[in-house]
């Protein structure tokens, strides 16, 4: 069992700790050369079903940053892969999905997850994973059931998310149906991978910044709370991300996140103001600056540092994804002067 | 010479009026059948560069719909077309630019803008409009600092701006210099087209959304606000508008706007609330509402109104461009329901 002394759960938690914690949202992956070296010609979804090959991935960062938490080589789109929904992640694009969904009859695709069954090789990987990690804390996640929804409507990725808004819109209770379903999926993944080990979990709703706040409130809420209130039992902590979300900041605590991810629009100190002290906060170093060099990337950091004021309940991370082209020496250089520089009151 | 009583101007200067203006961006082109019809298969640019046909398609949406503004047909980076960088506008994709902007020698490419010169087919089009107008004010535009140099820098329409904000951290100044001679040139065509008879003006900052408060306020502020000190010798009304700006709203309003354009994220009465009652409000029924037939359109819209609350700085619009799919029809019984049921205290 991991330490709850880790600074990264007890950041999570807000309670007393010594230094900031730090993590970076896709720390593993195409931005490192030892991923590039061990993926070998394999599809993502090969190398997520090999639990030897998704552990060593994962650990990779860990091992070369030092960072205070690891995060499941996984894809938000791995359990409806699992049940046979159709779903390809394609390197450099995202999920694309083979039959989009449409309309009611594409509900019965959705089947329940039973994740010894469909996704045992996830479930392998969190258990070797929490056998090396020893300290270092595990976070499993899922897709949010609006992100998830998003790419079943739309078929793949999206700029304006037209088809999803339109059914959305146009068909309010199959829409809410669909996204029920979908927060089931999400739930039975997270109580499996928080049964084998994981320490923490991300619920990622990485598009639902393409919504008004009462869209959200109406359409997307009610699923995403229903995956919080039922992850609660297991007492882990529980992190909500998107990105163009400064709006939607309070609705995303108010699903029943332990921590609320902030993108680089929202200045840190903002969002606590809008957010209040009992609530952790992660993030938000634009991601972007990593690729202006060290100089750059090192003081913006500082700034998010300045702007977190030592809040005990405050997580560094970059404000969406590692990008592929980032310098993993800069990144480097960004956990070193958190963790030198970064205090907690 | 239009009259100063056009609800539409008068509204963007809170003074009193009887109806709540309407007109969308993207009123003209490709949603309208009437567009499809007379384009023909030249390219969007030799239809902007002919006056008799521009003018007729900025003239379809106000025939149309009778909208209470009509805005030019044209493009933000007509000017940088019209002085040889190198831009074409593609159908469906955006502005693509041939040799992108990498470094202080690319600088040279970016000649003053002569208007008459340059783009007289701007000039003419608007003297038409202005003539076949009567009392419905026209909105000249241009593309602001920040967005025209994304074009630039990445060469088209881009997910992350990554070059964009790369050349800003790493080379401060020359990003700088850059902007401030794109401000010369969106000023010397907003003035021109003012001189022409334009009423107003709207700058179209889309994607300074992708930049954190604090990186608006240090790289794009002083560029955007000498357009808007430059064009206030005229006395016409300053729009200012981008998508992903709800950060960014006070800064945009401090640029000099008398007008801000609000996206569909923020909900307008949130926006009136963070800029206080001395600013006009431009929005913000989202786009998609549209796709999803004219119930869902008009119970949104009567949400916008709801919102906006009778203030007599309000201008409804959508909230980022219509849509190519969208059905003239519903547009239609938006701008009638606008017309009908808003009410200007």
């Amino acid at each position: 069992m991991v330490s709850v002394d880790s600074p990264f759960l007890r950041a999570c938690r807000g309670e007393p700790h010594d230094r900031v914690p730090v993590w970076f949202m896709r720390q593993a992956g195409r931005s490192l050369p030892e991923y590039r070296a061990i993926r070998g010609s394999g599809s993502i979804t090969e190398a997520i079903r090999n639990p030897d090959l998704a552990t060593e991935i994962t650990l990779q960062p860990v091992h070369r940053y030092g960072t205070d938490a690891a995060i499941l080589y996984s894809d938000i789109v791995t359990p409806l892969e699992a049940i046979g929904f159709g779903v390809e992640v394609k390197p450099g694009v995202g999920p694309v999905v083979e039959r989009p969904f449409e309309s009611a009859a594409d509900l019965d695709r959705i089947v329940p997850l039973d994740p010894e069954g469909h996704t045992p090789f996830v479930l392998q990987t969190v258990r070797n994973l929490v056998a090396e990690l020893g300290d270092v804390p595990l976070i499993g996640f899922a897709g949010a059931p609006f992100t998830v929804a998003s790419y079943l409507i739309e078929g793949g990725p999206s700029r304006t998310y037209v088809k999803t808004k339109t059914l959305m819109y146009a068909q309010p209770e199959l829409f809410a149906t669909l996204l029920d379903r979908l927060a089931d999926l999400a739930l039975a993944s997270l109580h499996s991978q928080v049964a084998a080990g994981a320490s923490a979990i991300q619920l990622f709703d990485s598009w639902a910044g393409a919504l008004s706040p009462s869209d959200y409130r109406r359409h997307v809420l009610p699923a995403s709370q229903k995956v919080f209130a039922g992850i609660a039992t297991t007492g882990v902590p529980r992190i909500h991300f998107g990105v163009n979300t400064g709006e939607l900041l309070p609705l995303m605590h108010e699903a029943g996140a332990d921590v609320v991810g902030v993108d680089w629009r929202v200045d840190l100190d903002d969002a606590r103001a809008r957010l209040g002290d009992d609530v952790a906060l992660q993030g938000n170093l634009d991601p972007t600056t990593i690729l202006a060099g060290a100089d750059v990337a090192v003081d913006r950091a500082r700034d998010v540092l300045r702007r977190a004021d030592g809040h005990r309940g405050h997580v560094f991370n970059l404000g969406h994804g590692v990008m592929p082209e980032s310098d993993p020496d800069v990144l480097k250089r960004v956990i070193d002067t958190v963790h030198a520089e970064g205090k907690v009151r």
